[in-house]
Order: structure tokens, then C-alpha cells, then sequence
């Protein structure tokens, strides 16, 4: 008789966990728990079912070769047994045994196990609201969510949604209502969106562009409750700063890990909500392991405890766990807290900790922001990406990236994160041998661009002044040349209306360096902040004292011209 | 007076040198020399302005702002004075000057310099045959080679062409020809196409690729000369096993240093026939330096000296010359010979060592090859990529990586180019938090997939024939069973036709297990390769010895069904 190996949860940590098991140990009964009718499905992949992206319903559940991941599936290909409809309601760690409930049958019954395995996932966090029955308020964390909406909408003639929260999650929303050509509000209550993922200057150019392209944001704003019509129907999202129209309302808000059958265990929950384990994984019982969206895991760079949900991290802990189910000895270090997102054609990304983060952890950093073309620019596929590298002082260790832009901001970040993990320097990433040919790169690309500012900021080369900081100079009425060093034609199209702007073309500053005041401070600027640096070199290596250059250019201006 | 810095070379390397130079000097005098009539051109370009991908040739030369790259620009805005059609004689090192002479009228003069830097480039090596000023034989190095073929086609209603060398260049040269509705033929010496790139397995599957795609393949074919008719205009490659008909000749087999200047100064010339450098990119004579396409460098992970012409390096050793003629003391460490190319809807790449040459140069391997989807298979977009990682036996460190398909194979490239840097080992690179989204990537990352399967394969897990050695045992008769796993809707749209051949679905493999010979090796396939690990690991459990499974799967095997 093999050990026998309990699982429960059967979405994506648990079944990982379980084939792991099941191919380094042919002996092993192995059980799948899922209070669910679904297991093994791609909740990551909901948005794009609700746009149609994803055209079929089974895509979520199949393998590349079209085989459903069911029981028979689970049985046939991968050797364990899945109870679906099966909810664990208790666990007696004296006696090692699951006690479970048929969900259809009503039928109880004690599962005993060797090693128990808790990946339970993590439920929506739904607001302390009124009006959340009303028909046509949904989230969108399971596939049967998604249908509901699909079915709610018909044939997708527009309308009005509403959705509560502007995450990740809320993001990917707005985006596949928005293909199914429905008006979309975001409302969120911080005041930026990506609360969570990006920095307040990364996420203000975001919902710059993304308000460009039709999504309302209500950031700020407090949602207080949900009005309907007599039939039950929602109508409206009540805020603390007005109503917002809606006949559908996603709510996306974020989600809380599944630990109540841990913590009636008696199991060790940690301060993050989530299930405290160690390195392998073990829960306070070490016979029980805890992984995926119910347990909590450790920053790579931080070194602090998180709960950060995710589905790579959910499938690497399932070979961790896998592996230790069958007497292996294998250690999941933790994350980065990577994390990117497509939405209305703009590509986002972030890794390591943030600019803001960083700071409140205590760490005194340089920052350097490049905004350019992800291939040469002569290549028709190119985009642009603005890209962020958060570095500590002193060591030049990269602490983090972000970066969004129609070009490939992920791959940027991938890089950055691969780095980050081999705790690289900015002037270690500026020399990595990355790959170049016309449609992928430039030969310097985008990450070894914002590597080299942040080395030339270190050197004393360049000073900087971001666009917010820009924006708050010219409120205050600061003393200061604006000087504008783009060609004549880009300036016509569009410049910032103020009587300190001066235009002075970068080709003819030689010429005309005497016309600029040496009394006062310059913030150079041009398009996307490469032409302004050579601004700052000129006017520096002429002897000016007081000059800057605005990162990210006036194509990262998220402002009114 | 500010210090004298002359550079000779217009194109990359150069410009970048004088920028950076002048950027941390504003009072050193700047000159750079160009042989031709244009510089700063956008080399690697070439291929796309040829098909028409890149609609203007002034795009070539164009900033990201529109501002096109002469002698005026680079004065205007850079600082520095460009000489062109002004080829360099002589260097006189003792009176420190470079003689040069103005093409256009013939004049002459000595440049005294305080620092001399050599960006002389390479050229394209032409074969010493018969027939290469027949009308219609070209190169493709400079934008005039390829406006004169863009001429030559005019209206592009198609025709044969011949490419002779089946490197980087040719491919991207036969892919551009294609697009222009030419039929290709690459005529290729050695036995496999990408010879210096890619290691002949990934070759193969390629070219086989390729071939499905029209392009047909003379590999180990030695041109001997070129026919013409009456009227000059060539007809024929001869090879040694045949003529191939071409009205269009373009020879890409390959480039050489310039390093005529640097050697006739008795500067030192590198076993590698480049001019030899030290880290900090100074010749034998410390007051001149060389980069680029003339210079040689160091290999990240061979620590032996190459000749590695590419965009990448010449533009990171143009900040590394700016800085240290400048006063600067930095390094420029190495390459690791990263390569990436687009032809035919194929992204193609390495970085490091190839298995061949990692094994040439004495190195113990552990291959890991893993072919799969780029992103979720459920997203529309997704393309598959061949990825092979090699590692060294024993520390696990990565040696080098492989990519190839039409899915992102580039971005992979990239993630382990950065591993690598970092001497990273498959360990390692397998707990990459790298970024997931449906659009993006698998939860579980290609890149980390193949570490994963070193990891399998390190550990005992798995053991992997490769498509070549399967064809190699069947042709030789051995007795085996190969168990293909794959559906049986699989099995009927093409499987191998062999007499060893058995179909076990994988979902039926643990019913059906007592039908497979214990005492026989087993080798089992599939689509990709996954479920045929599946197969090896039910039947390693159930006590079977033997055991293979065929890595990449039956959608990399290159010969006939």
C-alpha cells in the first residue's frame, strides 16, 4: 500500500502538486478534494473567454492535445482519484483524516492521509455593500462567473458596466467589456489605478492612455451601494461623489486566501491573512502543506512575508510540494511579486518592489526612466515602452522594474525580474548580451536604456525631474526655463502653454546657447527624454549650473497640454 | 584646445563612441572619418528595406524624430565634425596623425590626434570564384546593395534567386526575396544552415521548416562558379553536385574585419583575425582603441577570444571607448555570442555556448529541450517554441541556450542570456518569477520548462533520445517498441510508419500496460514531448527499465512520416 496523499483544492496548485507526486511515486494514493464542479481550469483566462478571445467554453479545461481535464483525466493520464462536488469540512490532525462532504449526496465521510495538502485558492473579497443581489452585479473569478456575464449580455449590444475596482483583475475587465463594445467605468478608492502593482507616475501615465481610449476612471471614489430598478435589476453604483450609471457591475476588488479550514486545524495563519508555511511549504503541521492562493509566501527582495496570489507561483509550489509529498527536500525561495497585463492593447509589467514600496521599506534609491521604441523604429511592428528600473543607492542593486507601453513591455520586464534574482546591478544589467535583430530590439534595448540612466544619474551626468514634479513647479509659479528641444514641427502640434516655455531646437542650441539665462533653472524636455539629456550635456558643458531634464518626455505627460 | 579624438568609421560603432565622448567633453575636438557617403545607417536594416517592411529608405538614417543622421546632424546636435568620403591611409603613431585623403578631390591631410579610435567594420567576404561581375550578383552589407537590387527587381513580379550562404544574413536575405515573391534558393557549404548559429538538431527542424515554407536548401554544396548569358546577366550557380537557376545572385557568406589600417600600423592583430583589444578596448598601442565589426572580443563563458561582428556590442563599446577616452576607466566584460533572427514567420535565437561547441571545448553536457506553446494554448495568439537549454554536467550551470518557432522565441533567448550573465544554473532559472498573463506566457514559462527537464533529467526522472537518434536506431534495425501516446485522431493524421510502432493512448497506458514487452527498449513519442514523459514515468513505475521518451515530439522530427 502507498502513501496515501490527500489534496485539497483542484483548480491549479492542487493538480500540479498531485501529478509532481504521482510521477516520482508510482505507489502513492493520491486523492484531489474540490468542492467544485470544475477542476483544473484556466481562471486566468476568464477575462478572454468573456471577450471571446477565448472562442470556446472547454478551451479552459483542455490540454494542447484537446483532452478535458476531468476525473477521468485525472485518473486515466495522471494517476489520482478527484472527488469534484466534495467539500473538506474539517481536519482531525490526531487521526490524520480529512472528514469530506458529497455536496450532491449529502454523504459524509473521513478521508485518513500520510500528507495532507491545502490548496484551497482564494475567494473575491466582496464589499460590506447593499445591493450586491441585484441582477447583473457579478465577479469574474470562475469560469461559471464568466457565463453568467456572457449569458447576461446576449449578443453583446453595449450597455453600460460599471466595475468596482481598478486591479489587475478589473483591468482585464474593462478590457474584454470594452471588446463587446460596452461603456465602461472603473471606479476604485485609491486614487490611482493598479493600486497594488504599479506606482502612482507609472499608473497616472496608464489611465492617461487608457482614458484616451474610453475607460472612465473614478479614482478616489468610495462605492457606498448599488441601486436597482423595481424588476431587481442594477441601475447604479452609489459613491460618496455621485452615482455612476450601470446595468452590469463586475466587482473586482481583490481576493482573500481560503484559510478557514486551516485555521480551524489550529494551523498558523500568518499576518498576512494567508497560511503561514516554511521554505518547503510545511504548515505548522509538517504532515500538512499549504501552497497557491491560501498560503502566504516570501518577497525575494524584502525578505517580509506576502500574500501575492498567483498562478506561477501556484505551479512552481506544486513541483516544491510534489516533490516533498514523496520525500524529496525541495525549497521554493519565493517571488518577486511579478506581475503584467494586457489591456486596450497597452502592455504592463512590474517586478521587484516598487519605486514608492521601496522607499516605505526604508531603502534610499535612484530611479531611472527611459520611454523609446521596443524595436528599431524604422521596423513597422515597433512600440513604444516607457520603462522604470528602481535602484538601491550605493549598491546599484536593482530593487525593481515597470513598464507599460504599446510595445513589449513584458519582455522587458522578464529580463529585469531574471536580473533581480541574481541581485544584478544597473551596471550589470546595462552589459547582459540580450538579443537584437530590427523586429525585437534595438541594439541598445529598452532595459539596458534605463540601466544606463540610472548609471548616468549615479555619475552625476544627469539630473532628472519627473512630469508630476514638472507639473507641480509650473502650479507654484517656480522661476524657470522651460526649454523645449524638439524639432518646430513637434512643438506646433503640441506644447505646454506657459510663459517660461522657450523652444529651442536641439541642432540649433550650440547657436543660440547665449539666449538662454544662466541665472536660472532649466528643466530641458523634448518628446521621450533623449534629446533633453543632450540638452542637459550641452548646457552643462557650457558651464550652466542649474539644469534638468524631464524623464519620460512630453509623451509621458499625463496632464492637459 | 580640448584633447583631439579622431575616429575612423561612420557607421555604429563610431558615432556612438564620439557621442558618449562628447557628451562627458564638451571641449575635445571630434572627428569622425567615413569612407562612404553615408553614415550612421541603420545596417541590420537592410533585409527589412529590401522586402519593403521599411517603406523609405531615408528611414535608414532617420533619428526616432525625423531628423536624418548627416554630417549637419551630427554637428548640430552632437558636437562632432564628420568627414565623409574621406578614407584614412595611414596612421603615423609616433607623430600621432592619421593621413587621410578626400575621396571626391583627391586631397590630402594629416589629422594629429590625441586619442584615435579604429570602428573600421568588416566586409563581406567574396568567395574567389568565376562570375561575380555578372549583372545580377549582389551583396547586401550597405544600403546602396540594397537599393541596387531593389532597382534590379523593380517591380518585384518575381523570379529566381539564389542566396549563397545559409547564415544569418542569407536567411534574413531569402526571407525578404520571398516577400518580393522571388523563389529562394540558399546554397550553403557546410551541412546545415545557421552553421555558426545554431547546433545542427535545431538546424534541422528549421530548415525543414523553412522548406515547408518554399525555400529550398543546397546544403553541402560548394558553389564552384557563377554562369551568365550573352548580355552579363547571370543564369547559373554552379555547385559541385549540380547547377541552381538564378537571375538574382546575392553572395552572404559571411564578413571580415577591416583591419588593413590597424595591422599595416603594426597595431596587433588577434589569432582571430580581428584586431586584439584589452578589456578596456585599447589596441597594443594604449592611445588607439577599436570596437565594433573590426575589434575582437571575449567569450562570457569560453574565456577565448572571438570574432563576434554585431549591433549589440558595437553600440555597448561605443559608451565603454566615449568613457574612457574621456578619462573613464570601464570595462566592456564580453559576449555571449547572442543571436536572434526573423525569417518566414520564425524567430530563431542562441545565446552562449552551443551544445556542439560547448562539447568541442571539452565541456561535460546536460541538454534539456522542451517545445511548446509561448503563451496559454486557449489564447489566440499563441505560436509554439522549440527551446533547448544547455548546461554543464555537474555544477548545473547554463551554458547556452536554443530557440526556434513561431511563437516568442526571442523573449526566451533573452531571459537566459541574463541568466547566464549571472552564471545562473537550471536550478535557478527554473524559480524565475517571471511574468505571466494569458497573452504573455504559461504559468509555467517555456525557458523554465527546459530547465525543468535538465532538472528531470539531472535527477533521474527522465531520460531523452533525440529525433535524429530515433531515425538513426530505426534505420539501423535495433529492436525496440516505440510507443507512440499520442490521441488516436493524432495517430491517424500522420505517425511513423514503422513495424516497432505501437499506439497506446496515454489515457489507456495503465490498463494496457501488460500489452508492452517488459524485455524490449521502449521509446516513447508524442505530439511535443510531454505526455511521452508522462508515458516513461507510469511505466518507470510499474518497473519497466528501458525507457526513453523522444524530447520535442513528433512536431520536431524534420525527416519524412
Amino acid at each position: 500500500m502507498g502513501k496515501k496523499i490527500v489534496i485539497i483544492g483542484g483548480v491549479a496548485a492542487g493538480p500540479k502538486a498531485a501529478a509532481r507526486a504521482r510521477r516520482l511515486d508510482p505507489e502513492a494514493e493520491i486523492t484531489i478534494i474540490e468542492k467544485g464542479k470544475l477542476i483544473s481550469y484556466a481562471g486566468c483566462g476568464m477575462p478572454y473567454y468573456l471577450s471571446g478571445e477565448v472562442h470556446k467554453y472547454d478551451l479552459l479545461f483542455e490540454t494542447t492535445y484537446g483532452v478535458i481535464r476531468d476525473e477521468d483525466y485525472f485518473w486515466r493520464e495522471k494517476g489520482c482519484r478527484v472527488l469534484t462536488r466534495t467539500e473538506a469540512k474539517s481536519i482531525d490532525r490526531d487521526k490524520k483524516e480529512v472528514l469530506v462532504e458529497n455536496l450532491e449526496t449529502g454523504e459524509k465521510q473521513a478521508l485518513p492521509y500520510d500528507k495532507l495538502v491545502l490548496a484551497t485558492g482564494a475567494e473575491p473579497f466582496v464589499p460590506p455593500i447593499e445591493g450586491l443581489n441585484l441582477k447583473g452585479v457579478h465577479k469574474l473569478n470562475h469560469p461559471e462567473d464568466a457565463q453568467k456575464i456572457k449569458e447576461m449580455l446576449g449578443a453583446g449590444e453595449g450597455g453600460e458596466a460599471a466595475i468596482i475596482g481598478a486591479g489587475l483583475i478589473g483591468l482585464e475587465t474593462a478590457d474584454a467589456l470594452m471588446k463587446l463594445h460596452m461603456f465602461c467605468s472603473v471606479i476604485e478608492l485609491q486614487d490611482q489605478i493598479l493600486p497594488g502593482m504599479m506606482d502612482p507616475d507609472m499608473a497616472e501615465l496608464l489611465a492617461k492612455k487608457l482614458t484616451d481610449q474610453g475607460i472612465e476612471f473614478y479614482l478616489g471614489h468610495k462605492v457606498l451601494k448599488l441601486e436597482g430598478d423595481e424588476d431587481g435589476n442594477v441601475t447604479t453604483v452609489v459613491t460618496d461623489q455621485g452615482p455612476v450609471d450601470a446595468e452590469l457591475v463586475v466587482v473586482a476588488v481583490g481576493v482573500r486566501p481560503n484559510v478557514k479550514l486551516a485555521r480551524d486545524a489550529g494551523l498558523v495563519i500568518g499576518d498576512t491573512g494567508a497560511i503561514a508555511v516554511n521554505e518547503y511549504l510545511q504548515t505548522s503541521d509538517p504532515e500538512i502543506y499549504a501552497l497557491g492562493d491560501c498560503a502566504e509566501t516570501t518577497h525575494l527582495i524584502s525578505g517580509k512575508k506576502v500574500f501575492l496570489p498567483m498562478a506561477t507561483s501556484a505551479n512552481r509550489q506544486g513541483r516544491v510540494v510534489g516533490d516533498n509529498l514523496t520525500g524529496g527536500n525541495t525549497v521554493f525561495k519565493g517571488v518577486l511579486g511579478t506581475a503584467v497585463m494586457h489591456a486596450m492593447g497597452f502592455n504592463v509589467g512590474r517586478t521587484g518592489l516598487g519605486e514608492k514600496q521601496a522607499r516605505d521599506l526604508g531603502y534610499k534609491v535612484v530611479t531611472g526612466v527611459f520611454h523609446g521604441f521596443d524595436r528599431t523604429h524604422y521596423h513597422p511592428e515597433h512600440g513604444m515602452v516607457m520603462m522604470k528600473l528602481i535602484t538601491e543607492e550605493g549598491t546599484g542593486r536593482i530593487l525593481g522594474a515597470q513598464a507599460l507601453g504599446l510595445g513589449d513591455a513584458v519582455k522587458r520586464i522578464d529580463v529585469a525580474a531574471t536580473a533581480i534574482t541574481f541581485n544584478a546591478t544597473a551596471d550589470q544589467l546595462a552589459e547582459v548580451d540580450l538579443g537584437y535583430a530590427p523586429p525585437f530590439s534595438t541594439p541598445i534595448d529598452v532595459a539596458m536604456h534605463a540601466a544606463n540612466i540610472v548609471r548616468n544619474k549615479v555619475a552625476g551626468l544627469a539630473e532628472t525631474i519627473s512630469v508630476r514634479e514638472l507639473k507641480e513647479k509650473m502650479e507654484r509659479g517656480d522661476d524657470m526655463v522651460i526649454l523645449d528641444v524638439r524639432t518646430e514641427g513637434q512643438f506646433k502640434m503640441r506644447h505646454l502653454k506657459d510663459d517660461r516655455v522657450m523652444l529651442v531646437v536641439l541642432g540649433d542650441l550650440r547657436e543660440r546657447i547665449n539666449e538662454i539665462p544662466r541665472d536660472k533653472e532649466i528643466v530641458a524636455l523634448c518628446a521621450l527624454g533623449t534629446r533633453s539629456y543632450e540638452a542637459l550635456r550641452i548646457l552643462k558643458g557650457a558651464g550652466f549650473k542649474d539644469v534638468k531634464y524631464m524623464e519620460g518626455g512630453l509623451q509621458a505627460w499625463p496632464y492637459e497640454f
